[in-house]
């Protein structure tokens, strides 16, 4: 079962089907909304999050007006324009919401079959572009990496629950394993939102690979002692110099494997490389709220009131990026100086 | 008001008095100990911790034991001897607990005064310890970075609750506010056990030092946006060629730093310098257990028995050391090649 998905009639539908991430990891429930309000708060109250889900969900969400009200007619086809303009504003800042919602909508004249094709093709399309991605990524990191089976570190969740069908950095991990080649993955707890801890973890134990959780200091070390033979990471924006803004914690295990020498390797759709960013330092890095770090489970493990500073980033400067890896292509954007590092064999 | 200190007759003594560090950082509360058991039960409880502070408390508990049965008669002497045993025993693992205890009972043939004088020695030897190497490292540090109000950042907790007296590393944080120097403290929360959101910043606030909390990956962050002009940590053990083992986080503070060119300083007691330790490879790191890294506040926030890995300290390489500042000497065990980085001034 995918993430977000669509249930025709024979499943008891029309529906659009959610794995409800409020729940995770302590609980695995779907979501059968069969109503364009149901959908709607379920993108409101996060039970579906990560860019490329909620664009899913906003093209499914599109469909099922489309087979809710029909399209037969000037009236049903209204309907349908304004139920899309509520899903696609049910997160105001989410543009990949409204980019699904267009392009479902964009098959309005068709049928609700044509509008339902159309969702499909943005599901099927994320799934494409993540699968090349991930196993470009995973083939690069094992021709660099020959020798044994790998022991990889990520950081955050850059799974199907965030980054759509197939996922982009924990993907590549999840194509070595099924390649049979990893050993062991070790993931970053990622404070301050535990998205390693709650949903990292989840996702890997669900693919059944063999995994241990370790508070983010705990990166680097294990690098620098050994444990690890390559670092994955995914990115939120990548300047056109190869500068890569990922979340906060990432670039610290740079660092640590340009030191230990080791592969540290980008898996991130096309669209994440921004042309008109020119470098990481045009990047600006959005600082989060205080509670999220004085607080841990809901309770307070500071002073009330402390000061707090909480980027929700980190920028990774390119020299320290072994590569970058896409649907497209694999780009080394760290200059030839560096390159004996990216070069040579971790073994 | 010292974190363990002797209450004589005229204070409702005599007794030991302690800040009971388990009420922190939420409540600041003293115990007055009048019974040895009562000193035992503090010990076992954690309500003081730190190296230092047990040492201390030890010896006060002789103190203390020396005023109740006297010291007057081999029957007397003998119930204070019986008493310092229990005391030193009552956490096994901690050495400079019954270190303390034997120095106190050095002068028991003299008198109860003389005992007291004795665990006075204690306490004031480990303040001038700390008061030496903290000035050294704060002088250093003014020296290495003249030119604006300092902002620092430092890591786990090393102010006088855990280091003793003065303390270490924060120490000289605490020397340069002092000084009028100090702009801002970065803390590090320090996971799993968050010495830097509870202990720290307890004690930043406590001394008026103007400071901010940040998840330790957001550390490396900092330094790398130009955030710290310096980095201050203590150490559990040093080795022969500089190598240093403190609290997991400090290596990737010191790669950060290396790479941002700013001096990373560790203060700590020359006795932790360990002759017969070569390298930071002859260091065995602890790992200690998984529910520290599951839980959150008490709440579990992964999925149950998910393995952990949770190493207790890390191993910074000397090369990555600007200076270690001990009591007695300020030395940089970086290799020369390492040294424009560490001369730079990074203003």
């Amino acid at each position: 079962m995918r993430i977000v998905d669509w249930a025709d009639e024979t499943e008891g539908g029309p529906a659009v089907v959610l794995l409800d991430q409020r729940a995770l990891p302590q609980r695995t429930e779907y979501l059968h909304l069969g109503t364009v309000d149901g959908v709607i708060d379920a993108v409101r109250s996060l039970a579906v999050r990560g860019a490329p889900s909620l664009g899913i969900t906003g093209a499914y969400g599109v469909a099922l007006a489309a087979h809710l009200h029909g399209t037969g007619t000037a009236d049903a086809r209204a309907a349908v324009r304004a139920d899309a303009q509520r899903i696609a504003t049910a997160r105001p800042t989410a543009v990949p919401l409204s980019i699904g919602v267009r392009r479902a909508l964009a098959a309005l004249e068709e049928s609700p079959a044509g509008v339902l094709a159309a969702a499909r093709a943005v599901a099927d399309e994320a799934a494409t572009i993540n699968a090349a991605a991930t196993r470009r990524a995973a083939d690069l990191v094992r021709e660099r990496c020959p020798d044994r089976p790998l022991r990889a570190l990520t950081v955050c969740n850059t799974g199907p629950l965030a980054a759509g069908p197939g996922g982009t950095a924990l993907g590549a991990i999840l194509a070595l394993h099924a390649d049979g080649v990893l050993e062991e993955v070790l993931a970053c707890e990622t404070r301050p939102l535990l998205q390693g801890a709650r949903l990292t973890v989840w996702e890997l134990q669900r693919a059944g690979v063999p995994h241990r959780l370790c508070v983010d200091s705990a990166g680097p070390a294990a690098i620098a002692t050994g444990r690890v033979d390559v670092v994955f990471a995914g990115a939120d924006r990548i300047a056109a110099n190869g500068d890569v803004a990922n979340k906060i914690g990432t670039y610290m295990l740079a660092c640590a494997a340009a030191r230990s020498g080791i592969p540290f390797v980008i898996v991130a759709p096309e669209e994440t490389i921004d042309p008109d960013t020119a470098t990481g330092a045009d990047i600006v890095v959005e600082e989060r709220g205080a509670d999220e770090v004085r607080e841990h489970g809901g309770t307070l493990m500071t002073l009330p009131g402390t000061p707090v500073y909480n980027p929700a980033f980190d920028v990774t400067p390119h020299e320290l990026v072994t590569a970058i890896v896409t649907e497209s292509r694999a780009w080394s954007p760290a200059p030839s100086a560096s390159a004996p590092r990216i070069a040579a064999s971790p073994h």
